[in-house]
């Protein structure tokens, strides 16, 4: 049977190649279904800020905001429908998340540029779905901008005609109102989880795994995400998640990832920095780091709980009589399959 | 930037205006996705019924009914799926919720004409979706509904051949089982809440608020509805829900209503007594009440939780700073921005 | 007004009348959306294993797998995301659940032919959604079939190139791993329930009802099965489902079935062994026998929940007032309607 390695079978994505938008102090490349179809559950966006650059205030009609910082400081304010205003201050290797509708800002406040990765957990997210303050007190009357702000209508007649989208401000000091007043310290806020603080599994077979769900990071209802490290020639080996979609963005070194669609549908893709993968729920896949350096890749899926399924596990659990009969291959073939979960193969 | 107030953007329908159905002590006039496209996931039905009218035992395949009584005295049975059958009495300011699929009847039983509002939590709700028991008994062969209801085929042939939907009866007297029997008084049934008797909130600015969520009334678990009423040139100002789609329908007096759909796409319009207008979950918007006497206005949400983000709420969380950067503006323009939620403005 | 008994409302499939799939001592007939396009939400499949063949390891991407054994004894084994493997013996009468994406394997593992029915709460289930193991080694490149299984590539030669689907096995000795080791004996394990031993409702008018909700057998959360022996003449009386679909597979016997769809659409048909039908959630319907032996029918529901409103206790819970109202018919008539709920009449 001839192996269907169709040019449509298409599950990666060249997304800090993409042409950004930009301006004010930010670049931003977005990946929604729109681009990428195959993405149908989950979207990403790669956005960089200059320091004190700001993604104004906005909100998300359909979508939680699930993000990683890679590089830079970062502050944020997001206001629940509680009227509590949070405000966390991130840096490489945090996470945030804040649920769909939440009116968010975020601002890069340290000396260097930020960059980060924000995962939306609906593949239909698009700029059509993203409304910032700037655009609705710019449409609606003056009249009503000015009873709503409590100011005149030429004082409105000052304020942006259109969305800002990017402002750049200034780096806020300490007293300006930099952190959130806490009365005690914390690892974890509603808001806030730092997952390079995290011990890590340190999996056999050369690789790192971080993980937050729901379980660490209550609110993150809808996204769990793992950050993944593994050695030259390491396989995550042949798998499936019974519960989500994955989505991939491939941090630092080169994969080759395979995608099993069933029916003899498969494809292999190289992948290498800035490149995002998907793979949809159910479907087996793998990821082999065919690079020199460790590969490094932050993975979500559309769900609060992590669950997979490993061929090596599956195997190991069934009766050697049953394999035999399966494989019809004779039991010394059998005898080498592997006994338990590898997970992660040199 | 042109705003774009396109006449594609339809978020009026004028229920009261519709041509009605009629027949038998009934008029119906009815809107859902088919008439009203924006309303995807709510519609709603206005009702009139004569003292003794019904509108027959039937039963709704693909939603949940609440409803708000407007005018009059009717009588409502139910029947679960356990066989439990729950009759309550209605007058004006009261709330029904039937679950979908659930079994029922209304009856207008007083000696003034009912008028209510019927809210269903799908917009795509029909009278495709709706089965009336004098349809489906006509349906049947008769030897079937012979068998079933331990008739006789000729006295079958005496049934109504096909759907009643308005039956005209008589008004009830107690003894006829106008009440349900219980044991004690009480002010909250299974199925039944008194809206207008809830202590309200008397909001600053002028106004007052009724809301019945899933948590005062714990069988309507995807509809929450708000009563509300807003003094002359009052502004409920610039909000949105992160929950749920809004369904409106007007009681009294004239408002104008604007709907931020993100992109600078933006609609006003004038609303009148009779009229619906629809908000999108997340969608931005304000209502101000533009007429010489209060505005009185029936919201339904399709869901069970009341949740609500505020413009000035929004703002008086944010750091000066941050405002201004965002802005563009000097710190005295900011300086008069809302200091803390405002909800409605005078 | 004139009944619609239109063609186009085909809600019967002669399932074990279809062309089947063969191969390697197993045969498969199923049905989805795809062939019988009422059925939106559930999918079933009638399979015919040989002593020793097995329906190879795979799992299914978008449906959880619940199952009804006919005929003959079968062993299967189950892994779940968190690595367990749970292997369990089944005969004549049991149920198994399987959630969305477990991966799994069935086999026949006594003297005789093993019979069984599969049902899927995903009306859109299909080959397309379901992976097998010998596809997927075969799929991906060889190099990684070997550091995965920890084997060479000349032996991954020998594995199978292509899907097996069915496997001729051997009948496996208790030695050999046939049951899963337990430390104490259990009526119901994770995965399997004896729906034939349980203790039935003996239904006054003649008829026996098993039921299994996820109230009995806790992991099936999105099927409730119903096994039902109905009297000759006996009639499963008018009725709905507020929660459901439901899904009729007849195991003997002959029935007529009536599906009303509201708006005087209404179709009946007559069913015999074999045959399936489906009703959609929230349709009236009626089940008669019209054999001259006993009706024996397989339901299922996608629903962890069973939820029915019979047209007898809806009647009986109404005061009579209202009912000669709704039907415009004398009291004497009304006195004769039921009084009570009936479910199956003789």
């Amino acid at each position: 049977m001839k192996i269907v390695m169709s040019d449509t079978i298409n599950f990666k994505y060249r997304l800090e190649a993409a042409t950004p938008r930009t301006g004010n102090g930010g670049i931003t490349r977005g990946v929604s279904v729109n681009e990428f179809p195959i993405s149908k559950n989950i979207a990403g966006v790669s956005m960089w800020l200059e320091p004190g650059a700001m993604r104004e205030l906005h909100w998300h009609a359909n979508a939680a905001e699930w993000a990683y910082v890679l590089k830079g400081k970062m502050r944020t304010t997001v206001v629940d429908p509680q009227g509590n205003t949070h405000i966390d201050l991130f840096s490489a290797g945090d996470v945030w998340y804040f649920p769909r509708g939440y009116g968010h800002v975020l601002q890069c406040v340290g000396e260097e540029q930020c960059h980060f990765i924000l995962i939306f957990d609906n593949g239909n997210f698009s700029e059509d779905h993203t409304f910032s303050i700037t655009d609705f007190i710019s449409c609606v009357p003056p009249e009503i901008a000015a009873q709503n702000l409590g100011i005149t209508t030429s004082e409105v007649a000052m304020l942006p005609r259109k969305e800002v989208y990017f402002a750049q401000g200034q780096v806020p000091s300490i007293r300006s109102g930099l952190a959130f007043p806490v009365n005690a310290p914390s690892l974890v806020s509603a808001h806030r989880y730092p997952l390079s603080a995290q011990q890590p599994r340190l999996v056999p077979g050369g690789g790192i795994q971080r993980v937050v769900t729901q379980a660490e990071f209550p609110i993150a209802a809808t996204i769990t995400g793992t950050l993944f490290e593994i050695e030259p020639g390491g396989l995550r080996e042949m798998h499936w998640h019974p519960n989500a979609d994955e989505w991939q963005y491939i941090i630092q070194g080169r994969a080759e990832i395979g995608l099993f669609l069933a029916q003899h549908n498969f494809a292999k893709d190289n992948f290498e920095a800035g490149d995002v993968g998907y793979i949809p729920m159910g479907a087996g896949h793998y990821i082999k780091n065919t690079g020199e350096e460790d590969l490094v890749i932050l993975i979500a899926f559309n769900s609060g709980r992590y669950e997979a399924i490993d061929l090596s596990s599956w195997l190991s659990g069934n009766p050697d009589d049953l394999l035999e009969g399966n494989f019809g291959v004779p039991a010394d073939i059998i005898d080498k399959f592997p006994r338990k979960d590898r997970f992660l193969i040199p």
